[in-house]
Order: structure tokens, then C-alpha cells, then sequence
């Protein structure tokens, strides 16, 4: 943890910060300045973990790293295919284990096997939309601070197992006034995001900021245009994470 | 036709070529250096043509544009996701028509519907490797010289319909010692590949040498990590052809 540390310590006096706060988790910029960048090594494996966002529609019959019917066809597609491109000497190895519907309790029932098991360098996360969203569709209790407490233990234990990983937290996000999101989901569903950012810096895990992302897109084209129903992604959307994703990479 | 001609006229002026020898038509590196760059406009309607390496499993039920899984998983829907990205607020539309196993006399076939009635500004047309492969699978009887004169009339007949149709030709391409490509393939297929350059060439469309860019990634990874059967391509030679089409737009 201490390699952890410093690494992030370095980053924030290189960027001239003095503290940890608000502002500077919820940058407005996308994240690449935020930290120093992820090196890709020669073998790394990289996984993408979460929801439906992640998934996209992957054939989950096919296991396999590196091709595209195991991808779906969402940013961890758009993604690894850009990864595989620009680092085609490294020989990297990139699974997608998004599953639709997931909550931060489902990837801790099937994370020794589709995580740990899989033994990723770098591994990135985006879970906690419908950590929110099934309070309110589905009655189903789960506070911020329940999320944020099973996803601090998912973390942390990823980190006893895997002390080396390189860990990249993913914003939750939605698009207010399209389809399933509207004035409902406020002020509620920023607490969930808040939890994502905290334990982000309380594990020193680099943060995407999703949601400041898209708030910035809507300025270019309308929220349908990036999202296809407020939460999952249209081909405009994927690109935008996706490209937000690569650039925390050299 | 004025207009297209100086348009490339200049280009090469502006290159400092003076004749349009080979060497030009199969420049080794990408083809971003070999024209001016194609501008997208505002409400500009781009178009993807071709066989199975356009196609990439698109669900063909979805005939709208801009919608993920109407595009497949190939060098389309890489490049048009990032198109979308890229110049969202340029409001564009785009397409993808390709169908798995065709060669230039089903494009005539299906031209006007899947290619004149949605009136692209931009077109990019891949098409050629079933025209060779099935002469030599399915003792198909189609030369060199027949695929160059059929995809001659296909061109001319869309610039008689749609003047103004900014063109872009793929070269057909195949990685040797893949799966289905073997010795048996030469000298026979780099024939039609030439044809494909000599209609670009003839009717001053963009001709973007996909053959080229392959062989330079094998310097990186093998022919089997390019392509999953020396035909279609991989997670990464999706994202290189992405790469190489999208360096032709500004």
C-alpha cells in the first residue's frame, strides 16, 4: 500500500494540490490530469467489471479474452479494441465480466472467479446505478452508506488478493430527463456517487468522473443523444467513455 | 466530376507527386498523407458498403442509423462510435449496409435501396475478397477484369445519382498463413486488389490500402492476432481499419 500511497501522493504535488477535497474529486475536466497515467506493461490483463454498461449485451457463453462477441458492444468494447490496437506489442489480455443488473453484492458473490481468479493488473469497476435505481423500482433498502461500505469491502478485499492491481473506480452516472432518470432520482442518487468518489480516494483508486463527462457532452448534443434511455449508453455515449477511459492510460 | 478532379488534382499537388504511378496508389504508410481530408459537414449522412467485414453480425431487423446493434462489431461500428463522439454536434447520420458473403453484382442488386435512397454525403465501399474467394471455393467464373469493370459501373452509376457523394474505397485485404489464406491466394488476389486501386484512381475516390496497413501491424503482432481467419478481423484489426478510416476525416 505504500507504493499505492506515494504514487498517488506524488501525482496530487505534481498537479500542485494541497488537499483532498470536494473540488478535486469532482474535477470538471476529465480525469487525465488527475493522476499520473497507468502504464501498460508487456502481459497485462485487464478487466472490466460492473452493470449493464459494462456488458452490453456480451455473449456471456464465451469467456474468452480479447474477442469481440465476449465484449458486447459498449465502452469496454470500444475500449479494449483500442487497447489491442495500440499496444499490439505488449500482448495484453482484456476480459469483460459486466452483468446487467448487477449490484455491488452480486460482484461479491462471483468476484473470486470472475475477478481474483482472473488475476487482472489493472481492473476497473463501474457498479452502483442500480444500487440506487432498485430502491426506488424495485423497494429494495440500500443507503449510500450501505454501498459504499459493500464496495470499500470489495476493494479491499481485491487488494488483500491482488496488492499490486492498478484500480480505476468508475462514476455512476445518468442523464437527467431521458426515459428512466428524472427530478426523482434527486437529490438521492449524487449520494451514490459521492460513496463511489470517497472510497475511490480512501483507497487510492484513480476516479472517472462519468457523470461530469456527460454533464459536459450535453453541451455539444441532447442527453438521448448520449444515452439511449438516461443510464445505458448510445454509440455516441460509448465513445465518450471509452475515449474517457483511454485517456488514463500511456 | 470538375470539382472531384481538382479536389485531387491539388492533393497531389500539394504532395509534391507528379504522376499517378503505383508507387502512389500503394504507399506504405496510411493513407492520411495521400489526400486532403475529408471535411464532415453538418447533417451529413455517411454511409458503410460492403461484405462480411462490414457487416460484423449487425442485426439486420434494425435498419435505423446510429443505433449499436445496427452496426455489428467490426471497423463500422468502431469508426461510427467514435464518429458520433467526435462530431456530435454536427448532427450526423450514419448507416451501415454491408452484408456478409457479397461481392460487387449484389451490391448492383440491392444499390438503390441500400445505397441511392438514403442519399449519403459520404460513402465508404469495401468490397472484392468474395469476389476472388468464391473462384476459388465455389468455382465461381469472375476475373480480375470483370470485379474491376463491375465495380467501375457500381461507382459511376452512384456519382450519376448522387454528383456530390464523397468516395471512399477500401482495398480489399487477406493476411497469409491465416486460416482460410494460403499460398494459393497469390499472385491471383493482389490483382483485384489493384483493380480495386485503379477504380479509386479512375473516378478520384479516396482509396484507403487496408493491404498496406496490415502488413505494417504484422511488424507489431501476428497475422492471427490481426485477423481471426486471415479474412475478418480481430478486436484489434477492427480497431486498426477504425483507425486508418477515421484518419481520412478532419
Amino acid at each position: 500500500m505504500d507504493n499505492r500511497r506515494n504514487f498517488l501522493k506524488k501525482s496530487m504535488l505534481a498537479m500542485g494540490a494541497t488537499s483532498l477535497g470536494s473540488d478535486w474529486l469532482y474535477a470538471k475536466d476529465t480525469t487525465s490530469s488527475l493522476a499520473k497515467k497507468i502504464q501498460i506493461q508487456p502481459g497485462d490483463t485487464i478487466l472490466f467489471q460492473g452493470d449493464s454498461i459494462t456488458d452490453a449485451g456480451r455473449n456471456k457463453e464465451n469467456l474468452e479474452p480479447n474477442q469481440a462477441n465476449a465484449f458486447g458492444n459498449g465502452y469496454a468494447y470500444l475500449a479494449g479494441s483500442q487497447l489491442l490496437n495500440r499496444f499490439a506489442g505488449k500482448n495484453i489480455t482484456i476480459f469483460n465480466r459486466g452483468i446487467s443488473g448487477n449490484r455491488v453484492p452480486d460482484l461479491i458473490d462471483r468476484w473470486q472467479q470472475d475477478c481474483i481468479d482472473l488475476k487482472p493488473n489493472i481492473l476497473s469497476i463501474l457498479i452502483g446505478v442500480n444500487d440506487f435505481w432498485r430502491t426506488k423500482d424495485s423497494g429494495a433498502s440500500n443507503t449510500p452508506e450501505q454501498y459504499k461500505s459493500q464496495l470499500k469491502q470489495l476493494i479491499e478485499s481485491t487488494l488483500t488478493a491482488l496488492p499490486d492491481v492498478k484500480l480505476i473506480i468508475g462514476e455512476p452516472f445518468a442523464v437527467n430527463g431521458v426515459k428512466h432518470v428524472d427530478d426523482s432520482w434527486y437529490p438521492e442518487f449524487p449520494k451514490y456517487q459521492e460513496a463511489a468518489a470517497e472510497v475511490a480516494h480512501e483507497l487510492n483508486a484513480v476516479f472517472l468522473p462519468y457523470q461530469s463527462i456527460f454533464d459536459k457532452a450535453l453541451k455539444n448534443n441532447t442527453g438521448a443523444y448520449w444515452t439511449t434511455d438516461g443510464v445505458h449508453t448510445s454509440m455516441a455515449g460509448a465513445s465518450l467513455m471509452a475515449e474517457s477511459w483511454l485517456q488514463l492510460l500511456r
